[in-house]
């Protein structure tokens, strides 16, 4: 089963007969989806009760499998769970007191009078304010849902969950607090303009989910106009995953990647910062290829060769994909020995099994080159190193270790992996130091 | 000493020797400062070090107050520590996840892929997001700090400890989650703009700390345009924390409220607030008095009468005052049995204590009328309701609900009774379906 099924869970009413549970197995099997947990809720002499988990790859597969599961004789369907909806319910973060207030000398501490105090230091000294606000562990995850995962422009509110869901990740992996921020806000002059007024509230910015090439003007903006981090995860964050991946994957070859040549087939946001931040870490060449003249020149401007796909597939000791178009690399370009990167999702370019059916040492797919394993450990040294940004060399940091974290045999480390993401924060925040970053962010 | 007054801790070594301890309170006593706890920390036959609790109204006095105990004979000042700085230290609140995420399977559930999933449901059906995100139990809390507490305009960055008091006091009493955000947005065009734009994340726009005439025009704009509900606290927190007072000190003096003459001086952000809801609350009279033209349309075309200071201390039963103006009341004017509430902070339009000695049946202050009161129960219930406004009908609920929790003999209930926020949000809901309010708030 691909790496892009969720699953739902089915509870059955049985009737307690033989070959009843293999009726249900191969009906579910021939709706063409996976069995897996099965769980009994209850029994009797005559009934039982079951919770089969079944992962498909759509909804309407899914709304199929639960008609014809429900028609089997002997069987009802009592209960569809949705295990997806229940992990969101009434959102994935919550905003707790740092010290609770129990008494009313604690409160006259925190809120007036004592609060007064606060903002009089703040006024006279503004950089107390990484002692004495939440500032410098704080980052806003701003999108306006232009580009929402494989999924387009699904608008602004739709995309919060995809928000929390980084707010998540950032409190649980990173301990930083970060507030997913939807807006509305379809140009990249509105959005920059609305961001730079609620910038003085964080100390650092991730861009979510922002189509390009609107992406790129908001991000050099941002960047140019704020003297604190800003990253666009699809990406920054995707690019250092990757790196990481290229990395592991020439170690188990046994080459050098800064003797190969790789290929990026797509510019997009990703397929961009790949090639830019490949070509800083000074792989021997990187042939790209887009139809947008734009983003062709983007990349040569800065060293890259522009080519065709054949061209690539045949030069590359190394292809990544990031095009968004399924299948789009067909397996009879496969070069023996290549490894191949095709991150579109929820539909890589070629699939993992079928570049290595076509002679490819290694095959992966974007599923398994996940922006998490970065972007956590990438904003908790920015904002513990107080950088005013963070560069290539900060995001070649995280990638070298990120590699490091890789279990033996696997290709990348566990997204849960939080002693990784604080080995990343540690060596991101000392690249800021030796390159003379450290302290140089500010906060109005 | 005032309710204005915070606490600092000097950590003093002794010599241990008779009247030691006398020499430091005598001279922490003429220095115009109170003692409060002292504690020993270590002591041996020669030597105590002790941490003395002193109380100040000013850094000046404490500043002298440090320097004249340092140079007592005897006596070392080994360490200020100030418990104020030390409750915000790293910021007040922390995001945290609402489910941890401990394996592969939850990680697939609440980020890719399992989150596309409640995107598209969002997409189809924008009302879910009431129950698959936080956005229903998520208050925005926003200022550009131009009147923060009595601090005047203290620029933005300086204003975040604020809001972020706010956002702790969401957590702890109403169990919401609420973002501060401090806009550089100095005009109220602009300040629109940016909260319009961050709308879609949050469930309530709660507005604080913004001068007037400019907060007036921000939150009538607001409400306009968004089907969710708005309140600014320095005007409805502040009026409703108000009302409920007047409520009980109207019953702790056996009179109807209702049956009284009520002046309000001063109609800045509070003042008109109070005013207004006076006049719904249906007094008998509201006179009142501004040097602001605006300030006294606005309130006598809802009904008030436009009067002197004079003309109030004469005729009213109830004087409430919020001006900013110290001892703006001399006492001569205060009349026997009146009600009075002097609400500027840091320093009252006439003391409690004066007011009282001139004959004035109850006396209270800002410091005691605290809109914190209000505004954690007033938003549990709006957003539960899902209104899409807060009304004056539900500010008078939580007012008459606040009254009710007083201990005996307390003219309010403390912030910290986590029941009375409870009890004022169920009041506020139910006051929101009585008047046909509940389920119109709109997400998107």
């Amino acid at each position: 089963m691909s790496k892009h099924s969720v699953d739902y869970v089915l509870r059955l009413k049985l009737q307690h007969r033989i070959g009843q549970l293999a009726r249900v197995a191969q009906c579910i099997a021939e709706q063409g989806a996976l069995v897996g947990e099965i769980a009994t809720v209850a029994d009797s002499e005559e009934l039982t009760i079951r919770d089969f988990t079944v992962e498909t790859e759509s909804d309407v597969i899914f709304d199929r499998l639960k008609n014809a599961v429900g028609k089997l004789d002997g069987v009802k369907l009592l209960e569809v769970i949705d295990p997806v909806a229940d992990a969101h319910v009434g959102g994935k973060i919550r905003v707790v007191a740092e010290r609770p207030v129990d008494q009313v000398r604690a409160l006259r501490h925190v809120y007036t009078p004592g609060v007064a105090r606060i903002v009089r230091r703040l006024q006279k000294t503004p950089s107390d304010a990484w002692s004495l606000t939440g500032i410098g562990r704080t980052v806003g995850v701003f999108s306006n849902g232009t580009r929402v995962l494989g999924l387009g422009d699904t608008g602004t509110l739709a995309s919060l969950p995809v928000m929390e869901g980084k707010a998540l990740l950032y409190a649980q992996l990173a301990g930083l607090n970060a507030f997913p921020l939807v807006l509305d806000a379809k140009t990249p002059e509105k959005f920059v303009e609305v961001v730079m007024a609620v910038a003085p509230s964080v100390g650092g910015i991730h861009l979510e989910d922002i189509k390009a090439p609107d992406c790129f003007a908001i991000e050099d903006e941002l960047s140019r106009r704020l003297k604190k981090p800003v990253m666009h995860d699809d990406q920054h964050g995707t690019a250092t995953a990757t790196l990481a991946a290229v990395i592991n994957a020439c170690d188990r070859v046994g080459k050098d990647p800064r003797e190969l040549r790789v290929g990026q087939i797509g510019l997009g946001a990703a397929g961009s910062a790949i090639a830019l931040l490949l070509l800083h870490f000074r792989v021997r060449d990187v042939l790209v290829h887009d139809l947008s003249p734009a983003a062709v020149a983007r990349a040569t401007m800065a060293g890259a060769a522009s080519v065709n796909i054949e061209h690539i597939m045949r030069e590359c000791d190394v292809v990544i994909a990031a095009t968004g178009k399924e299948g789009l690399i067909p397996a009879r370009l496969v070069r023996k020995g290549q490894i191949i990167f095709a991150l579109s999702n929820p539909k890589p370019e070629i699939s993992p099994w079928d570049a290595l059916d076509a002679g490819a040492a290694i095959a992966s797919d974007g599923a398994s080159i996940n922006n998490a394993l970065a972007f956590p450990g990438l904003f908790m040294g920015a904002l513990h190193a107080r950088a005013r940004s963070i560069t290539k060399g900060m995001l070649v940091a995280a990638a070298e270790q990120i590699a490091s974290h890789a279990e033996k045999d696997a290709l990348l480390p566990s997204v849960l992996n939080k002693k990784m993401h604080e080995a990343v924060a540690s060596d991101v925040q000392a690249e800021a130091q030796a390159s003379g970053l450290a302290d140089t962010a500010e906060l109005s």
